[in-house]
C-alpha cells in the first residue's frame, strides 16, 4: 500500500495515500483496535458536517475567518452530508471518550479535502484550510462532539423513532374502531375475566403508545441545546463575542430542526443527562411495545392448540422441520429489539452517571446506543405494522366460542344476587363441567328468564360511565 | 393465641381474635411467607385508604350506598390515615401481582373496624359493613391498586423528593453565586485543563438538577390518572353512571392532589407506563446526583495527598483504626443510593413489560420500588444537603497553587501563535518540569511582557460570549 | 427521654439512657436520616458478632487481649447471635460505604453491653473493654465489614436459597418422573410444534435448576474468603503475626461453615467482585425460574378459554369482582421475585464497578441487594413449591384433546414423503379446517393405513436416540 | 438487477441472480428491515457451517445421507469457513427469534452452492442437494441456532476474551513485582490512609483479574454442550439412533473444542441460560476491569494539578484545543466498553427469561449480544495492555512527596500510645498544618527517636503476617 506522511504535535505518521484523514485519526486506528472497525455511526460524522459548516459560518460572520475558508469548509461538509467521504471516518466508538479523535477525522478530512478542491496537494503543498486552526476554530471536541451526537440524535429520533411508532400507533387505533364491537372474553392474571371487545383492548395499546410519544417529546426540548460555543471546559475560551448564539442558529437553519444553545455549557459538556432523559424515555416505549407485542402472539397462538382469537399475516415458512407452521416473527423481532433496548438503557445510565469534573468521557458509548435504540424502535415498528398489525384479523368463530363458554359471565350476578351466591355458581359450574346458566337456576338462586336478562356479554363491555 | 372464624368464598380461616384481618388476609399471610413480613408499603394502605373512602361517598351520591355505611367507611378510612391501624396490614409485597390480597386486606379491616364502631362483635354478629359488596362497592382489585398506588408515588415524590431536590438544589444554586470569582483549573479526562471557576463548576450541577425536576414533573400528569372505574377489565362493570369522573373528583379533594380520571381504563389496568416513566425520571436524577456526589468527593479529597480543592463538613470519625481520619461520607451514602436506584430501575421496567392481556400482575412489586427510589432520593439529597452541601467551602491556598502551576493555561496562546507552537511549550515545560512562562520566552515565542498580558486565568472564565 | 454523654475523637454526644450504642452510633443516627431506621440487615450485624468473637480469640491466642477481655466480648457476641440485641442496631444501609459506623455501633454496643456484665455503669466508670482499643483490635472496618458481610451472605445462600430451590427442584423432578408419559402438544414461538410428554417439558426445568444450582455452588469459594487481617488498606497493618489465618479458622469453626482468609487483601477490601460472582448466579436462577414459572401459568390458564393443560392449587379466592375466579398467584409472587432479582443486579453491579484506590465503598448497599435476593429467592422458591409445584396435576381431557387436534403432527410424515407435501397436507387442513388424515388421504400422498402407522404422537416424544 | 425465481412451502420469490441465497432468505431480507443490513454476526453462520458438516458426517455414518451429498456439503462449509462467501448472509438480528431464517439461510446458500460445484444451474436444474432435505437432514432451526450460537461464543471466549484478559493480566503481574517495593500513600473513600505499594495495589488488580478468569472458566462446561439433536421441541424427532452423541463429536473434532451433546434438550431448545451464565461472568469482568481502569487513571491525572502518581503513555494528542494534553484514552475506551457490556447483560438477561413452552425466542439477540461483549473485552484488555498498561512508571517523586505529607501515618502509632492520642496528634498536625512529629512531640505523647522508630512508612506496608 502506498502511504503518506502526515504531522500533529507528536511527530510523523504515514497514513494510506488514497485516504483523506490525516495523523491523529491514524493514530486513533492503529490505537484502539477494539471491535469491528469504524463503528462510530455514521450519523455523527454527519452531526459533524452539519456544526462544522455552522462554526466555519458563524467564524465568518463574526470575523475571524475568511469567505473563502468558509466556502471551502462548507463544501466539504455539503459533500459529507450527501455520502460521499462516508468510508473516510475509520474510527470505533471505543476510542478517547470525548470523541476527540472522530472530531479531528472529521477536521482533518475536510481539511485535506479542501485541499483537493482547491487543487493542491495533500500533505506537501501548504494546507490551504488547516485542520486545527481553520476547520476546528473556535471549537473543542468537548463542545464539538455533545453537538453533533445531539444533532444525529434528534434527527434520528424525529424522523426514525417517532416516524414509526406514529405509523404503528395509527393502524392500531383503526383496528381499535374497526373491532369496537367484537365481544370477546377477558383476562386477567392470564385467567378467563370478564368480557371486553377486541377493539377495546387495542385501544389500550393506542392509549400506550401516545403515552410513550408523549413522553419522548418531553425530552427533546433538552436534546435540542447544543453545546457548541463552551468549547474546551465550558467556559467559552477561544471564541469570539456572540459566537454561541449564532453558531446554534446556523445548526438550526442547516438541519431545519429547532436547535439552541445549551444555557449552561458546564452542564452540557460534563453531563449527558439530556441522553439519558431521551433514552429513558425510548425504553418507556420499549416497555410498551413488549406488552403489545406479547399480547398479539398470545392471542394468534394456534393455530388448534393455543388461544386463536385473532389471525395474523403468514409472512414466511415458519419452521424447518414442521411443515405448515406459521410463527409470529414480527412479535419476535420487535421484543428482541426491546429487549435491547432495555440493555442499552443501562449502558447509556452507567455511561452518564460517570462524568467527572469538567467533562463526560463516555460520550460515543452513549451515543451510540441510545442511535441504535432509535433506529432500532422505529425500523421495528414499521415492520411490525407492516408486516403484522395492518393483518391483524378477529378469528370470530373462536372469539364466540371462548366467550360463551366463560364461567366469569358470572360477574353479571353480583350486583343482583350478591357476590357469594355468584360465586358458588361459578364454582359448581366448574367443578361439575356445566354452564353457568344450568347451575344458576338448579340453585335456585335465579330463573331462566332472569339469566337470560342479566347475562349478557355485549352488555358488559359497556364503556365506562 | 386465641382466634376467631372468618370466611370467605373457600371456607372459613381462623385468624388472631385481636386482629381486625379476614379471612383472605389470613390465607395470603399463610400463603406468602416470602421475606419480611408486612413488606407491603404502609404508603400504598393509605392511598387504599383515600380511595375506598372516595368510593364511598361516589357510591352514596349515585345513590347505590346508603349515608350510614358511608359515614362508617370513611370514619375507618380516616383512622388508618392517622396511623390508627398500621399493625392491621400483615401482608407482603410478593403475593398476588394484582395486589388483591392487600385489597381485600384493607375491606377487611375497614368492615370489622365499623363492626366495632357499630358495637358489634367482629364473625359473629351479621356485618353492619360487608367487606366485597359495601367496602368493594363499584370496584376490583385490579383498578384499586393502581389507583392506591399512583395515589402513594404521587404524594411522596411531591412531598418528598422534589422537596428534597429543591433544597439541595438551592444550596448549590446559592454555592454557584458565592464562588463565582473563585478561579481554578478545570479538568477533563481527570487531567488539567483551562480555568473555570468554583461557581460555574456547580452551576453546571444546578442545571443538571433543573433538568432532572423538569423531567420528573413532565411524568407528574401521566401519575395523576387513576384506574378507579374501570373494575375488573376495564369496563367498568359494575359501576353506577358517572362514577368513574365522580370518583377521582373525591380522590383529588380528599388528598389535595390534582387526580382525575384515566381516560382509557384499559390501558390503566393492563400497563404501569406511568409507573415506568416517573422512575425513568426519578433514574435520571440519580445520574446526575451521583455526577455531583462524585466530583464533590474527588475536589474534598485529601487531606493532604489528594486533590484538596474545597473542604466539607467532618461530621463523624471516619476511620477505626486510622485516626483524625474524615470521610466524604454523606457522597457516599447519596452514590448508594443512585445505584439502588438504577437498579430499581430495571425491576420496574422489567415489571412494566410483563402485562399480559388486561392486567399487569407486577403491581406490588412496581410500586414499591418506585416508592422506594422516591423516599432514598429525597431523603439522600436532604442528608447531603445539610451535613454537607451547605458547608461546602473553597481551600483558596489549594486551589490557587494547582490552577498557577498548571500547564493548560497555555491554551490562551492558541490565538496569538497557533496550536502548533503553544503545544510546544507546554510539552517543553512538562519535560523539563519548568513553568509556561520561562518556556515561552526560551522558545522565544512570546516576550515575558506578552505572556503576562496574554496568560490571565481570570480572563479565561469570562463566560460565554 | 433519658440521655448519658457518650464520647469519641470528636467531642460529646448525648445518647439515649436505655441503649447500649455509644456515640458513633448517635452521629450516624442522626446524620443519615435516609429512609426506614434501623435498615441495615441483622444478617449482617450477626456476621460481625461470629467476627468480632473470632478477632477476640485470636489476639487473646496470639497474647495481645487478656483473657478476661476475650470472654467477656465473646459472651457478649454470643448474645448478640442469640437476637438479644436486635433493637441496638439503628442504623440505615445509606450511611458511609465503608460500613464503618455499623463496625461502630457493634464495637460500642459489645463494649457497654460487657460494662454492664461486669457490673459497671456505661458512660461513668471506666471502661472495661473498650470499643476501639479492644472489641475492634487488630481490625479495621475496611476488612471487618466485608467479613461480616460475607458470613451473613454465605449463611443466607446455604441456608436459605440453596435449600428453597432444591426443595422446589426436587418436587419437579419427582413430577417429571410422574408425568413421563403424558403425551401433550409442544409448543414453539407459542405456536403448535411437535409432542413432548408433560414429564420432558418438567424435565427441561429440573436441569435449568440443576444447572443455576451448580453455577451458584461454582460461586461459594470466593465468598468463603474473609478480608480479615487485611486492616485498613490490605497490608494488615497492626495485626499480630499470624493473625490472618488464625482468625478465619475461628470464623469457620463459630459459623461451621468453610471460611478462610483471602489470599490477596487488597482484592478483599477495594472489590467486591465475591458479591457480583455471587449475586450473578442469583439473577441466572431468577431467569430460570421466571421462565418456569411463566410457562406453568400459561399452561394453567383458562380455566375455560386458556390454555389449561394443567391444574394448580386454588389457594385463595382471585377476585375482588369476579366470583369464582382462581389465580395463578405464586407463579405472579414468584416472578415479581425474579424481576427484583434482576434489578438488584444492577444495584450490585454498579456498586462493584466504583471501588477507588484501596477500598469500595458501596459495601451495605451491595451487601443488602445480595441478601435480599437470596432470601427473596429460597423464600419464594418454598413458597410457589408448597402452595403450587406440589399440586400441579395433568388436565387429561385437555391435553389429549389439543394434542390429537394438533396439525403439527404432519412432522412425522417428512422422513415418509418429504418436507413439501407434508407442508402441503398440513397447509390444506389448516385452510380447510379438516384433520390432517382427512388431507394426507384426498391429496393422495398417504393412505389411511399409512397415516394410522405413521402418525402416532406417542412414538414422536420417544426420548433421544 | 437480474433475478431468478426460488420457491418454498409458501410459493415464488425473486432472488437477485448473482447471490447463492433461496427463497426463505430473501422473504426475512424483505420482511425484517430493522437496523442495519447483514448484522447476524458471522461467527454464528461459521458456527453453522461447523455444524452442518458435522450433521452431514452424523447423517452419512448413520446411513440417511449418501457420501457424495455429504462430501459436497461438507466442501460448501469448508468454504463458508474460509470467508468465501462472508456476503451471502444478509440477514439481521432482528429477524424471527429461533434464528430459523438465518438456519435456512445456510442451508439455501449451502444447497445452490453445492448445485454451483457440481456444474448444475441454480433454480433450474433439479438440485443436487436440497436445502431442507439434505443440509437440513436430522436438523429443526430450534437446535441448530443454539448449536451454532454455542460454537460461535465458546470460540469467541476461548480464542479472543480470555486471550486478551490474560495477556492484560500478565503485564499486571510483572509490574506488580516490579513494583513491590515501591511505597506510596493508601487511600480509602479517596482520602489519605496509610501506607501501601504501588505493586500491592497491583496485585490487587491481578486477583481480581484471576477471580474473574475462574468465574469464566467455570461457565464453559454449559456453554460446551450442544442441542442439536434436540429437532424441533427437545425430543429429537427425525433423527437416526445415536445422532446426537455423534453429531456432537464430529463438531468437538471439526472446531478442536470440547463440545459434547446436552443431556437434557429441553432445556437446550427452551431456555439460554448458558448464555445468561457466560454473560454473568463477562459482567464480573467488566465490573474488575472498570475498578482497574478507574484507578489507573486516577492515580495518573494531572500532570500538575492531579494525583500523578504514575505515568501513561502518551499516544496521541489529547485535544484539539488543549496543546500538550495528553489523556487516558486507553481507561476511557476500556470503561465505556465495560458500560456497554453491563447493559448487554440486560439485553441477556431480559431474552432469558422470556422463553415459553418449547422455546426461547430470543436466540440471536442473546448470542449477538454475547457476542460483542466477549470481542469487546477481549479487543480492549489487548489494546489497554499494549498503550497502557505496559507503559505504567511510576512517578517517583510525587510518590514520596505524598507519603511523607501524609497524615495517616499516625496509625503507626495506636499500638503505642492509643488510637485516641493518636488521633489527636494527627488532627493538631492537619488543623495547624503542621507535621505528625513536631506535633507528637509538642503534644509530649513521643520523642522525636521514639518516632522517627516507630512511624516508617516501609514498614507499615510490611505484608500479611
Amino acid at each position: 500500500m502506498e502511504y503518506r506522511i502526515e504531522k500533529d504535535t507528536m511527530g510523523d505518521v504515514k497514513v494510506p495515500a488514497d485516504k483523506l484523514w490525516g495523523a491523529q485519526t491514524e493514530r486513533s486506528r492503529n490505537n484502539f483496535k477494539i471491535g469491528a472497525p469504524a463503528s462510530m455511526p455514521l450519523e455523527i460524522i454527519h452531526g459533524f458536517a452539519y456544526l462544522k459548516k455552522a462554526a466555519a459560518y458563524t467564524n465568518c460572520e463574526l470575523g475571524v475567518l475568511p469567505e473563502e475558508k468558509r466556502d471551502l469548509i462548507a463544501q466539504v461538509c455539503d459533500e459529507i452530508l450527501e455520502g460521499q467521504h462516508d468510508d473516510q471516518f475509520p474510527l470505533v466508538i471505543w476510542q478517547t471518550g470525548s470523541g476527540t479523535q472522530s472530531n479531528m477525522n472529521v477536521n482533518e478530512v475536510i481539511a485535506n479535502r479542501a485541499q483537493q478542491l482547491a487543487n493542491k496537494n495533500i500533505g506537501e503543498d501548504e494546507p490551504v484550510i488547516k485542520a486545527n486552526d481553520d476547520v476546528n476554530k473556535s471549537q473543542s471536541s468537548n463542545d464539538t462532539f455533545p453537538t453533533g451526537m445531539h444533532i444525529a440524535i434528534y434527527k434520528k429520533v424525529v424522523e426514525n423513532t417517532i416516524h414509526g411508532v406514529i405509523q404503528l400507533r395509527n393502524t392500531l387505533h383503526n383496528k381499535a374502531g374497526e373491532f369496537k364491537d367484537v365481544v370477546k372474553i377477558g383476562r386477567t392474571h392470564l385467567m378467563d375475566a370478564t368480557p371486553i371487545t377486541l377493539g377495546q383492548e387495542i385501544s389500550g395499546y393506542v392509549a400506550q403508545l401516545d403515552y410513550g410519544l408523549k413522553a419522548l417529546q418531553n425530552t427533546l426540548p433538552h436534546l435540542s441545546e447544543v453545546a457548541l460555543g463552551g468549547t474546551a471546559v465550558g467556559t467559552g475560551l477561544n471564541t469570539p463575542k456572540g459566537y454561541s448564539k449564532l453558531v446554534a442558529e446556523y445548526i438550526a437553519k442547516f438541519t431545519e430542526l429547532p436547535f439552541v444553545t445549551a444555557p449552561n455549557k458546564f452542564e452540557a459538556l460534563a453531563a449527558h443527562d439530556a441522553l439519558v432523559e431521551t433514552h429513558g424515555a425510548l425504553k418507556q416505549l420499549a416497555v410498551s411495545l413488549n406488552k403489545i407485542a406479547n399480547d398479539i402472539r398470545m392471542m394468534a397462538s394456534g393455530p388448534r392448540s393455543g388461544i386463536g382469537e385473532i389471525i395474523i399475516p403468514a409472512n414466511e415458512p415458519g419452521s424447518s422441520i414442521m411443515p405448515g407452521k406459521v410463527n409470529p416473527t414480527q412479535c419476535e423481532a420487535l421484543t428482541m429489539v426491546c429487549a435491547q433496548v432495555m440493555g442499552n438503557d443501562i449502558a447509556v445510565t452507567v455511561g452518564g452517571t460517570q462524568g467527572h469534573y469538567e467533562l463526560n468521557v463516555f460520550k460515543p458509548m452513549m451515543a451510540a446506543n441510545v442511535l441504535q435504540s432509535a433506529q432500532l424502535l422505529g425500523d421495528a415498528c414499521r415492520s411490525f405494522d407492516e408486516h403484522c398489525a395492518q393483518g391483524i384479523e378477529p378469528n370470530h368463530d373462536v372469539i364466540k366460542h371462548l366467550l360463551n363458554n366463560s364461567l366469569m359471565l358470572v360477574t353479571a350476578l353480583n350486583t343482583k344476587i350478591g357476590y357469594y351466591k355468584a360465586a358458588e355458581i361459578a364454582n359448581t359450574a366448574h367443578k361439575n363441567g356445566t354452564t353457568l346458566k344450568e347451575e344458576a337456576i338448579n340453585l335456585g338462586y335465579v330463573t331462566a328468564e332472569d339469566y337470560d336478562a342479566w347475562v349478557k356479554p355485549e352488555e358488559m363491555v359497556g364503556g365506562l360511565k
